[in-house]
């Protein structure tokens, strides 16, 4: 009999979808550049060549039996290694080979995260504005998402919130910095204080607190901006990388878990992954990709475009009165909505042919969110349909 | 707190995997070519051309930032509709895009079509012998796994006590034709009462029964083997396909799941994966992939080796007395032990370095599993080593 529990999610509306299909049909009419589609997250400049070069290198002379052969459930020994040696060489913490779980992005690296250290039952705990996908990647677990409300002032984190919420069927905890949707990255004050509150409360409970550090936007970084590495600050945590964003290739699906060399049972967190896959269906990443993106690990792709749109919708939307937290990274920004409903005001901007997202989705409603990972001549002439707006 | 439920799978101890390690250290004493490891299904022909050239090609020509983007949730639509259009022309049946769900592999297939037609206390009933990951795969679920034992006389399917087995808590049947470990082909005759069966029990309980068939063998058939396409006989099937074998891609990861045109909502269970999608944190194969291998959907390597393998294996070993099912594709034949303990049997057969797995952990004691993709000159040299055990 079908599972009730899948076929109830398709009936939920979803804006984002219906403002696509308002956002395709409107290009239809008056051309895709003149429709300002700030909805999607989607990255706006290529690869590396160095990552193509690499790629055609392995199709070009590798044995294609050896080549296309199954990764070990792990993912592949020397990806493994590579990637261990890379993090300890850019953060100084002593990964190894051991500490690393190669995956298909990001939502395969927090599916396995979730598995190892929480059951049915237990509850995760996230911080608003967040992901929205985080609803169904942690509740189709069995587990329960729980969110704290926002800090209205930085999007840092509401620590009296925080440690009221803190409660003793949390297991974990997750972050996601540089954030989606508000572009903010926490400072090292907020990270040490986090995990501050985490220890004091794991050993008050008797039980790990894990923290789940979701990096997809690790590598974009605006100048100046205090972006500490989570796993230097609490020794249990999971970070839970993807190359999506940072070399630019979402749809080739590779990532990785690392699990800090100081977390308990680190060793087993990751064996236990291999066997997590075989209950929910991966088994690695493509083979081919993961040798390639081995080869571009000090490499992203040119991310500058996204600080300058960044710097151009800041300055002009607060010009124009927009409340915006600044973003420290990301290609998101995440502005005050002028009225009190996000909803009506993004339904509005359609009408400009702004496509935005109302922040309600993201738990944090009277905000929107823009995806900036477009041309930066398109920013430009976008701002002439805010001030109509 | 870490998931005891996969802790303690890392303590299970694996016979192929002990028989790995030895099979690895033994190498190293005497040489690769002198360990006949029969023990790992890995294809050991190349990928056609076709696929390396238009994987090239696609790198070389396309836009990056196009090429690597996000795929849909259901895989890309060009390469969905193509993977339709070529099950319709192969097979006769109306496959419509809106049937196929691109996923990476067949466990990312299987762990989805388990999730779309079963709940958590269902249970799903396969055949012995069988794919020893089937318990993982449907345990890990929630739902349960039942096994049919052995028709012992052709590895057919021993009607009688499936039909006992069929109880109302069964919601799925999972079959998997040609077969791991047995080599053997379902009969156009064991389709069509497997069928009435099913429909009779479905009647009788008032809920459907769905046929999961896992083929990532299909492509692999010996001469004058029938080899009937399942879903033409049971109208709520959902085929779960890899092209690991019939590609030789194991290590990318790329298969789907089609749902049968005359299932009952098979749109919607097509939907559904998408959703099911965010919770177990798969979202698609590698894109490159996709768009390469829907260029090679009417090739295959060349697979000819292991119908060689299986006829020079076959008639030695009948030669030499042992008591074997003739297998009619893949790239496994299933002897009976010549001693009612095969494990014995096969810690003797490592001995004379020939890598057997035995049948215990896939339902069917008394036997053994021979994988001969492997060069068939080592094949012919491996009789020697089977002549003095």
């Amino acid at each position: 009999m079908i599972a009730q529990e899948y076929k109830k999610m398709l009936g939920a509306k979803s804006v984002i979808r219906e403002m696509f299909t308002y956002g395709t049909e409107r290009a239809k009419e008056i051309g895709k550049e003149n429709v300002f589609d700030y909805s999607l997250g989607n990255p706006s400049v290529p690869v590396p060549e160095k990552f193509t070069k690499k790629m055609i290198e392995l199709l070009e002379t590798e044995s294609p039996v050896a080549l296309h052969g199954y990764s070990p459930s792990l993912g592949i020994d020397s990806v493994r290694e590579a990637v261990a040696v890379s993090l300890e060489k850019r953060f100084g913490l002593p990964y190894k080979k051991e500490h690393i779980f190669m995956c298909s992005g990001a939502a395969a690296a927090l599916a396995h995260a979730f598995r190892a250290v929480t059951v049915p039952g237990d509850s995760i705990l996230t911080f608003a504005p967040f992901f929205p996908e985080y609803n169904p990647y942690v509740n189709l677990t069995g587990a329960k998402l729980k969110v704290v409300p926002p800090d209205l002032k930085g999007f840092q984190i509401d620590f009296e919130k925080f440690e009221t919420m803190l409660t003793n069927d949390v297991t974990a905890v997750l972050i996601n910095t540089p954030n989606n949707p508000s572009g903010i990255v926490y400072t090292t004050d907020t990270v040490r204080e986090l995990a501050r509150i985490m220890e004091k409360k794991a050993a008050e409970y008797g039980h790990e607190i894990y923290l789940i550090s979701d990096e997809p936007y690790r590598e974009i970084v605006f100048e100046g901006v205090d972006a500490p590495f989570i796993a230097k600050y609490y020794p249990n945590t999971i970070t839970c990388y993807s190359f999506s964003k940072s070399l630019s290739l979402p749809g080739e699906r590779i990532g990785y878990v690392a699990v800090s060399p100081s977390c308990n049972e680190a060793e087993t967190i990751v064996d236990m992954c291999g066997q997590i896959s075989r209950g929910i269906g991966h088994n690695c990443p493509a083979s081919l990709i993961q040798l390639a993106v081995a080869d571009c690990l000090y490499d992203t792709a040119d991310l500058s475009v996204y600080e300058k749109n960044a710097n151009i919708l800041y300055d002009a939307l607060t010009g124009m009165g927009f409340e915006i937290v600044r973003p420290g990274g990301t290609f998101y920004m995440f502005p005050k909505a002028p009225e009190p409903d996000a909803v009506a005001f993004c339904k509005r901007a359609m009408k400009q042919d702004l496509l935005l997202v109302p922040g309600d989705t993201f738990g944090c409603p009277g905000y929107f969110r823009m995806a900036y990972c477009i041309e930066t001549e398109k920013v430009e002439r976008s701002l002439y349909a805010f001030r109509k707006l």
